[in-house]
C-alpha cells in the first residue's frame, strides 16, 4: 500500500495564493496564524496523517464494524489513531478559545482536514461530524448547553453526530415522526432515525447526538421539526457522565464503501434531550450545521482523490511494461502517453477541486470577520453560493478520478488487495450523502442564483473577468476563460429569463449548470495558481513544483475545461425533452 | 430485488432496423432465420434470463466463489441456471451444424447474450468465454481437434477459458514465459497464468483450456508465442473423458465485482496440450477469438447499464417524496425533473450503446456471407473500425449508467442489500478487461485508423452522411448530426496529417478520439432508430414504445452528443502538454 503524503505546497499555494490566508493572518482576531505557525501545524499534520492515521485506512476495510452487545465495535486500530489525534488537539484548531478551542482561522482547518480524510476516509468521519456538531451548537445552543458540551466535542473526548433521515423520508425532513415531549426542563425524545453516521462507537466516552424531532401539535413539514441534544450518556451536574440515555444502535448498513464507518439504525426511547435553538426552529439551526458539512463533502472528494492519484502515481511509476514511443527498453508506465493524460486528468481535477474548496472556505472566515458589513455579507453570499458547487462538481470529479485511478492500475486495480478499489468504493457515497448531489445543484440554481437573481453569481463571474482583464504571463488560457465566462453569462440570462415561464427549467439544467460552474471555476483556480507559480518564480523561488502548476493548468485547460462547451448546450436545451415522456412511459417492459 | 424484463422491442428494433438482420434473414445460408423464427428465439432467451438466470444474481454477488479441495465451487443456484442453458441449447445457436450447431446468424447470438449477461454478468462470462474458444478453435484448429473439442463446446457440455496474462506482464503478452515442449504428436505445458476468468469450476463435465506458451528456442516477443489447446481432463478415443491434465487452480482473486466470476491463478504442470494453428503463430489464433470477445465485453457494458436502468427505474416509480414542480401531493421521484433526467441518461446511452453493438455484430456476418468480396472486405473493415469503438465507448459509458443508477436511489443505493452497487461494481471490471479501454484507444486510433489512412473512418462517415442527407422527420436532428461529422472529419485529418511527425500525437489523443466517434456514432443509431419509428407509425404501428424511441433520439442530442465538442477540443490539444512534465516531476511529495 502506498503511503499518504500530504501535499503541503499545494495546500500553501492554495491557502495563500488563493483562498487569502494571508489577508487572514494579518487580521487581529488571527494574529496566532502567523505564516510559521501555519507552517508548522501543517507539517505536523501531514506527519500524523502518513504514520498514525493513513495505515488504518485499509485495516478498516478489510475489518468494517461489527454491532456486538449493542454497541458497535471498531477496528483496533482505529481507537489508537483517534487517541492520538484528540490528544494532538486536532479537532480544536479553529473554535472559540473561550470553549478551549486554538481560534484559528476556519480556512487553516481545511487543509488540516482535508489530510484526515485523504489518510482514512471512513475513519476522517467522526472528526468531521463532531465539527459539525460543534459549529451547530456554537451557533444555535444555550449557554448552558454549550458550557456542557462544547469543551467536551472541541477537545476530542466526545465526539458528535447528525441525526436527521428517517426511514422511506430520505432527502425529505418534512416526513420526520421522531417524537418529542417536554418533561420538565428537558424533552423525552422516542422515535427511530437512520443512515446515522458513526451513530454508536467507543472511539470517545460520550456520544452527542444532534436529532431532529417534532413536538405534539407541530405544524406539519419542515416548520414542524425541533432540534435537540441527545447525549448517549447523560452528564451529571459535576460534569461527570451519568446513566445511559437510551441512544441505542439498532443495525448497522452493510455498504459498498466506508466500511468502518458505522452507519446506524438508532433508536431513541424515552431518551433525555435538550433543545437546541427555539421549538419547531430545528430546520434551521440544521442547515448551520449542513452548509459547513456541505464544504466538508467537497472536500473529502478532492481528499480522497488526492489519495487516490498518489496511489496511482506511484504505481505508474513502478510498473514496467513493453517500451512506450520513444524508447526502446521496457519501462514505467508513466511514459505512455495515455497514462500521462490519465494521471495529469487526476492532478488537475484535485488541485482545482482544492483550490476552490478552500477558496470558499476562505469566503466563510471573511463573512465572520472582515472588518465592513457589506463585504461581510457579499463574502456570505460568496460562501453560499460556492457550497453546493463545492460539494457536487468536486464529489463528480471524485468518481471520475477514482475511477481512473482503479484504470491505471489495470487488472490489478479490480483486485481488492490492491487498494485503489477502496477509494472507488469509498468515494461513491460523496455525491450522495449531506444533500444528494441533485439537490446542490437545485440549491445552486434556484436559492443561490434565482433568488438574487444572479447577483451573487455575477460578483463571481466579475472575479473571473478580473483576473482575465489583469493579463499576466498565459493570455491565452486568459483569452479562453474569458470565452466560458460569456458563456456562463449566457447560460445565467437564459436561466434567469426562462425560469419565470416553465417552472421545470430549474430542475431540467440544474446539474449541468452546476457542472458547468464548477468546470470554470477550477479553470479559473489553476490560472491563478499557474501566474501565482510563475510570479514566485520571478520573485527568485526556484521549484520544480511551481513548474509543474503551470503544466497542470495548461492541462486543464486543454483537456477537462472544454467540457464547459457540452454543459452549455446541455442547459440551453431546457426543460422540454425531459418532461415529455409520461410516467407511464417509462416502462421496462418494451 | 427488481426483476430483469428483457428489452425485446428495443432489441428487435436495433436488428431489423440498424443491423440489417432482415438482409442476414434473406440470405441462403441464413434460409432459417425467419422473422417468425428471430422472434421466438428472442422471446424465449426472455423468459429464461428473467426467470432462471436473473434470479441468481444477487445470491452469486452474496456467496461468491470459493477454492475447495484444489477445485473451484461455485454457488449452486448457477448450476441449475447452467443446466438449463445448456439444454436449451443456448450455446450453439450462431455455430457451424457439422459441430452441432445451429447455424443461425452470429447477429442473432447477440440479443440473447446481452440478456445472460445483463441476468448475471458473473455468470454469463462462463457462457462468453466458451463461445470465444468455438471461435477460435472453428478459424484455427485442425479438423481432429474440431471434431473432438467443438461439439461438447457448442452443447454446452464442456466450458472454454483464455490463458493470456502472466504475473508481472499484464497486457504486454511479449512477456509470456509459460513453457511447451513437444512430446509425440502432442506438447507438454509448464507455467502458471493470471486472471483466468472461470479457469476452473464445476458447471461443467470438462474444461478447455486455450492457453499461450513459449516453444523453446522460439522467437523473442509476440512472434514466439503458440496456442494450445490444454484441457482439464484428457479426452479419450472414445471421446470419454480420461486422466486429469494437472490444470490447477491456485488462489483465486478477491474483487470488488462479479465475485461469482472466479479468476484464477491457473498453474499448468507438464500438463497436455495441442497445438492450434502453427507454431510461434498463437497470437494470431488468440486475436481472431479477441476481436469477437472485445464486441462481447462492450456488449456487457450496454447490458449491465440495461439492468442498471431497469433497477433505478422500479426505484424512481415506487419512491415516494416530497411533491414535485406541477404537483401538490408526495408522489414518486420519477416526476422529478433531475431524476428524469437521470433515467434518460441511462436509457439514451444504453440503446444508443445497442444499436451501435448490434450494428457492429451485424458487419461481422456480412463480412463472412455477403456474395461480393469487396462487399465483404469492406464489412470487414468497417467490423474492425468499430470493434474498439463498442468496446471502449460502451464499457465507459456503463461506468456512468451504473453510477446514476446507484445516484437515484440516494442512500439505498450505496447499501448493498438494494442491489444496484452491485452493477455498479461488476461494471467497473469492463474498461479493464479484454485489452484496457487505454488498448482500445490506441487500436482505433493506430490500427483501424492511421494504418489505412482513415479508409474505413472515411467510409463509415459517409454511411453518417447519407442518413443526414437522407432528409426525414427530424431535420434539425439531422443537421446537428451533419456539423458533428464534420467535427470528427476534422479531427481525422488533423490525426492523419499530425502523426507522421509527432509520435506521441496517437497515445495523446486516442482516448479523445475514441470517445468522439462513439458519442457521434451513438447519435448518429438513435436518430436512425427516430426515424425507423416514425416509419414504422406511419405504416400503422401503434406503440407507445415507438414514442419513446423519438423522445429518446432528441434527449440525446440534447444532453449527450454535445459532449463531441469537449472531446473535439481535447484531441485539437493534441501531444505537448501531456509529454511536457519529466517523469520526476511527477511526484508525490510536493
Amino acid at each position: 500500500m502506498a503511503d499518504y503524503n500530504a501535499p503541503v505546497k499545494d495546500m500553501k499555494l492554495a491557502l495563500n495564493q488563493i483562498a487569502r490566508m494571508t489577508e487572514l493572518s494579518s487580521m487581529p482576531v488571527y494574529e496566532d496564524a502567523s505564516a510559521d505557525m501555519v507552517d508548522a501545524i501543517l507539517d505536523e499534520a501531514a506527519r500524523v496523517a502518513r504514520d498514525v492515521v493513513a495505515p488504518t485506512n485499509w485495516d478498516g476495510d478489510q475489518k468494517g464494524v461489527q454491532l456486538k452487545d449493542g454497541g458497535v465495535v471498531c477496528p483496533e486500530s482505529f481507537h489508537e489513531a483517534y487517541q492520538q489525534y484528540a490528544e494532538g488537539g486536532w479537532g480544536s484548531l479553529q473554535f472559540d478559545p473561550e470553549y478551549g478551542g486554538q481560534g484559528m482561522p476556519y480556512l487553516l482547518s481545511i487543509p488540516v482536514m482535508e489530510m484526515w480524510q485523504s489518510a482514512n476516509m471512513a475513519w476522517g468521519l467522526c472528526p468531521l461530524l463532531s465539527q459539525g456538531a460543534v459549529e451547530c451548537l456554537s451557533l444555535n445552543a444555550s449557554d448552558e448547553i454549550k458550557s456542557i458540551y462544547l469543551p467536551k466535542l472541541i477537545s476530542g473526548e466526545w465526539a458528535g453526530t447528525m441525526n436527521l433521515t428517517e426511514g422511506g423520508a430520505g432527502s425529505d425532513l418534512s416526513q420526520v415522526r421522531c417524537k418529542a415531549e417536554k418533561d420538565g426542563d428537558s424533552y423525552r425524545i422516542t422515535g427511530e432515525k437512520i443512515f446515522i453516521t458513526w451513530g454508536d462507537h467507543s472511539l470517545t466516552d460520550n456520544i452527542v447526538h444532534l436529532v431532529l424531532a417534532r413536538l405534539p401539535d407541530a405544524p406539519a413539514g419542515v416548520r414542524g421539526i425541533s432540534l435537540f441534544v441527545v447525549p448517549k450518556y447523560l452528564v451529571n451536574a459535576d460534569g461527570s457522565l451519568g446513566d445511559y440515555n437510551n441512544t441505542k444502535p439498532l443495525s448497522l448498513e452493510h455498504k459498498m464503501g466506508i466500511h468502518a464507518s458505522p452507519t446506524a439504525v438508532m433508536g431513541f426511547e424515552n431518551s433525555i434531550g435538550y433543545l437546541v435553538g427555539e421549538e419547531n426552529r430545528g430546520l434551521a439551526c440544521m442547515f448551520t450545521m449542513m452548509n459547513n458539512a456541505r464544504l466538508g463533502v467537497g472536500l473529502q472528494g478532492v481528499a480522497i482523490s488526492e489519495r487516490a492519484y498518489q496511489h496511482a502515481l506511484n504505481f505508474a511509476h513502478e510498473r514496467i511494461q513493453s517500451p512506450a514511443v520513444g524508447y526502446k527498453e521496457a519501462g514505467p508506465i508513466i511514459r505512455h502517453g495515455d497514462v500521462r493524460r490519465m494521471l495529469l486528468t487526476m492532478k488537475a481535477f484535485t488541485e482545482a477541486g482544492r483550490a476552490l474548496t478552500y477558496d470558499a472556505c476562505g469566503s466563510i472566515d471573511f463573512a465572520h470577520h472582515a472588518e465592513d458589513e457589506t463585504r461581510r455579507a457579499r463574502e456570505k453570499a460568496r460562501a453560499a453560493l460556492l457550497t453546493p458547487v463545492v460539494k457536487g462538481w468536486c464529489t463528480e470529479f471524485a468518481q471520475e478520478v477514482t475511477s481512473i485511478g482503479v484504470q491505471i492500475h489495470g487488472g490489478m486495480g479490480f483486485v481488492e488487495e490492491t487498494g485503489a478499489a477502496q477509494y472507488y468504493r469509498d468515494a461513491r457515497i460523496l455525491p450522495i450523502y449531506e444533500g444528494t448531489n441533485g439537490i446542490q445543484a437545485l440549491d445552486l440554481v434556484g436559492r443561490k442564483i434565482l433568488m438574487d437573481k444572479g447577483e451573487a453569481l455575477t460578483l463571481l463571474l466579475a472575479e473571473m473577468r478580473e483576473t482575465v482583464a489583469a493579463g499576466g504571463e498565459f493570455a491565452e488560457l486568459a483569452a479562453e476563460l474569458g470565452e466560458a465566462i460569456l458563456v456562463v453569462e449566457q447560460a445565467r440570462d437564459d436561466l434567469l429569463a426562462g425560469a419565470a415561464d416553465d417552472p421545470q427549467l430549474a430542475g431540467a439544467v440544474a446539474h449541468n449548470f452546476m457542472m458547468l460552474l464548477g468546470t470554470v471555476a477550477g479553470a479559473w483556480e489553476l490560472l491563478r495558481q499557474a501566474e501565482a507559480a510563475k510570479g514566485l518564480q520571478a520573485e527568485g523561488e526556484d521549484d520544480a513544483f511551481l513548474e509543474t502548476k503551470q503544466v497542470t493548468a495548461r492541462f486543464y485547460f486543454e483537456q477537462i475545461l472544454p467540457r464547459y462547451l457540452g454543459y452549455a448546450r446541455m442547459v440551453k436545451a431546457g426543460s422540454a425533452t425531459i418532461t415529455e415522456m409520461s410516467d407511464e412511459q417509462f416502462a421496462t417492459a418494451w
